[in-house]
């Protein structure tokens, strides 16, 4: 059903107008579902379907952050006993009269009741109409209504806590700062620079340098941050690479049952078609399958490597697996195919099943085994977990991640990041044009683009197209 | 993750004393979700991690059926942004102090707050301990918490009438009444016969033989209903039987587009490996898949014939449908085979294909086609969707159900239904020996033991099993 009104939806252009209405809640049968109406006659259409318990005061009277018992009727049916939330404008989420009912959780009642407020001059929502007329009535700026997507979407402490400092405008904040510091330095350079230009001390020039050179480390620093956010938010992908009886699966099932719940419920989520997602102490890894490298020499030209050397393409991390009791030529022949393209990635060496070992054949292994090749070594047993733990912590080193406080400022959008490359292009313009004495109008100029750029971050400057892009991928109901 | 709290929660025992806690909205991530609390110490535990926005009041100190907008926080760490409703005993779903809080929709977010919520002291809600609660606490009768899990399964137009009906009370009204009938009954039963016997007139006994079949009458109109609460609660079970090429299929995906929407949607209910729910009008119908019945006569024998009769035994409708270009001998031995199985049951025969035979043949098939066999016929073709509008309207005439108006007291529970029969038997004992003469002692237990029977249908009579019964297949956090 909701897919046939996400079409009807998808054809309905916005309007503050209109009264939206939409199942908040994660779609199915539970105990309670959410229903929220909003618009400019959210409370008028509610009350056309609401009978208040007892006689009660009718919604239109209650005041604001109430909740209120009765009944949904349909015309002299009881649909369903219910509780109502009033909310008026502008205190609300989407800062209009918002009106909330918290009904049974069937499927059945949920229809019926989003039926029934379509008939009485509701129009469905559309995917994030709530959160999008929460950003056109100022409730929050569009860096924030992204982040609402991203914090529904974060199934890791680290991208929640990402995603909710961004929601409360840590990042916008951020933001604001250089606004208001590019404003002040846009009006100087208009000032001094247009109206006195052979005036200008030579230390004023400097200080303007300087300035443009402090917001410029401000911005690199924010668009620099986005490979870790994009680390955190997308998770860390790694490769375990190795011979098929070298024990990948054993480890990767060992890993996984250390947080099977969490990893089962990264459903909803964007990313495609990734096999294993393991949360390690907060932080996510993405587990790209390899097809496990055969040991027929033949195959391993063709099929092997060919697919591994792909796969170590997309990967940060690399874990190689070594079945320690099985050395053979091959090893050599995987290490110059490996090693070489492992250049700006971290690669962990897993000699596997020690416990079938000497302690002196160990000695060795250490010693010996491509001494040069920089890499993190761990010696284990995946089968019966003898230093497993270990490979957790080399697993987090690898990852690299800085140790993030709560306020910290990270980027986690691409759009974002590209948006703060443009403005960090421009910012650089500007501290060229001062070195080279250029004209204080072409240096204005691009101080004002900088801050365009910063703008689309925040949705003060944005189109129906940039808007259609970030919420079309909201869930319908937020 | 649910799971594992379902297994820990197995294990608790019930007891008011504790504050219990569940995800009350569907599971999954969606736009919002919410977190039930109730019992003693709900306000105060969620006072401990909810902070309200701005400073304000302390939800210790809010009025109740109040909103209150803030964060949920772990230590110094924002969990997330919500809103949270206040309930005060007795004035609540449960009876006792019940918070509600509206997160946002994530399911790292919910568990995280359940999480903290344990950790400050409350316990996993079991399975519909809420609605136990509201029981316990006197909110509603045994057969209201019944319906309210009726009401959340409930699917189709008529069975979410008859389960709201239910909860509101309309069951429970009727029992009520029966029960004061009862209890007058019984005190003049003591009072007249065992103070009195030589002296009580006959009319008197008379008119008491009048009162216990008027209470028999009432009970065993509520019995009988059951099989149209069945029928309406589980749906309607419908056979399709025929040959492979009669098109059976094609007529089940024609009546399945009718209403695609809620066929898609009865997931979650209870019942087994039903292939296909129809929902015409509002009335389900289970269509019972039958293999088809092969043309090879060996096979007819031991594969079609033999699984067909089994699965019309469980059928109330059978439709039969008939190829009408394709006559053949077979046509007679199914005939044979099926029709003195129908008895009791409605047959429908579907004369398919009628597009491909003249006028003058379909007149033949109306006037001789096995003329003394009770049934519905209906001429049409499925492919061409000729007249297959009157199907709808012949399978509701098949139903047989009556119809119902919105406070028409149907039972469609079977633990109801068995109480109400021995309820029947009691009262039935009482004319019984009344007509016999039989001692006040034994007509008064016998009155005794029908109230008992009506007491347990609203819970008045319960044990901690018939509880565990009836909870332990409600969702958790209703």
């Amino acid at each position: 059903m909701i897919n046939d009104f996400q079409e009807i939806a998808g054809q309905v252009r916005y309007d503050s107008q209109t009264t939206i209405c939409a199942i908040s809640t994660p779609s199915g049968s539970g105990g309670i579902a959410v229903i929220r109406v909003s618009g400019p006659d959210a409370i008028t259409v509610c009350n056309m379907v609401f009978q208040p318990e007892n006689a009660g005061k009718s919604i239109v009277h209650q005041p604001p952050y109430t909740l209120n018992h009765g009944n949904i009727v349909k015309g002299t049916e009881i649909l369903d006993e219910v509780l109502v939330a009033v909310f008026r404008q502008p205190h609300s989420f989407t800062g209009e009269d918002v009106v909330e009912i918290s009904c049974h959780g069937s499927v059945y009642i949920q229809q019926e009741i989003l039926k029934l407020l379509l008939k009485n001059g509701c129009r469905l929502a559309q995917p994030g109409e709530f959160t999008q007329r929460a950003f056109l009535n100022g409730k929050m700026d569009l860096s924030q209504a992204e982040a609402v997507a991203d914090v529904i979407a974060s199934s890791s402490a680290a991208s929640h806590r990402l995603a909710i400092n961004q929601m409360r405008g840590g990042f916008s904040r951020e933001l604001q700062n250089l606004r208001s510091q590019l404003l002040n330095f846009v009006s100087l350079i208009e000032l001094e620079l247009d109206f006195g230009e052979e005036d200008v001390a030579f230390a004023d020039r400097n200080k303007l340098v300087q300035s443009a050179r402090e917001i410029q480390e401000v911005i690199a620093q924010l668009a620099h941050s986005f490979s870790v956010g994009n680390a955190i938010k997308n998770g860390i992908p790694v490769v375990i690479v190795g011979e098929t009886n070298a024990g990948k699966s054993t480890l990767l099932n060992h890993l996984l049952n250390e947080d099977k719940a969490i990893v089962s419920e990264v459903h909803g989520t964007t990313r495609d078609t990734i096999e294993d997602v393991i949360d390690v102490r907060g932080i996510m890894f993405r587990f790209i399958d390899t097809a496990g490298i055969r040991s027929t020499a033949d195959e391993i030209e063709t099929l092997g490597i060919k697919r591994t050397i792909q796969k170590i393409e997309q990967a940060s991390v690399i874990i190689w697996m070594i079945d320690t009791t099985h050395f053979n030529k091959e090893i050599e022949y995987i290490a110059d195919q490996i090693v070489p393209r492992t250049k700006n990635k971290k690669l962990i060496i897993v000699f596997n099943k020690i416990d079938k070992i000497s302690p002196e054949e160990q000695l060795i292994l250490e010693e010996e085994f491509l001494p040069h090749v920089p890499a993190e070594r761990i010696y284990l047993s995946a089968k019966y977990k003898k230093n497993t733990e270990n490979l957790e912590k080399v697993l987090l080193k690898a990852a690299g991640l800085p140790d993030l406080q709560a306020d910290d400022v990270v980027v986690t959008n691409l759009r974002h990041y590209e948006a703060l490359t443009k403005a960090l292009e421009s910012i650089r313009r500007v501290e060229e044009g001062l070195k080279t004495h250029l004209s204080g109008d072409f240096i204005a100029q691009d101080i004002r683009e900088c801050m365009h750029y910063l703008g689309e971050i925040t949705g003060e400057i944005s189109t129906d197209e940039i808007l259609g892009n970030i919420f079309r991928n909201f869930c319908i109901g937020k």
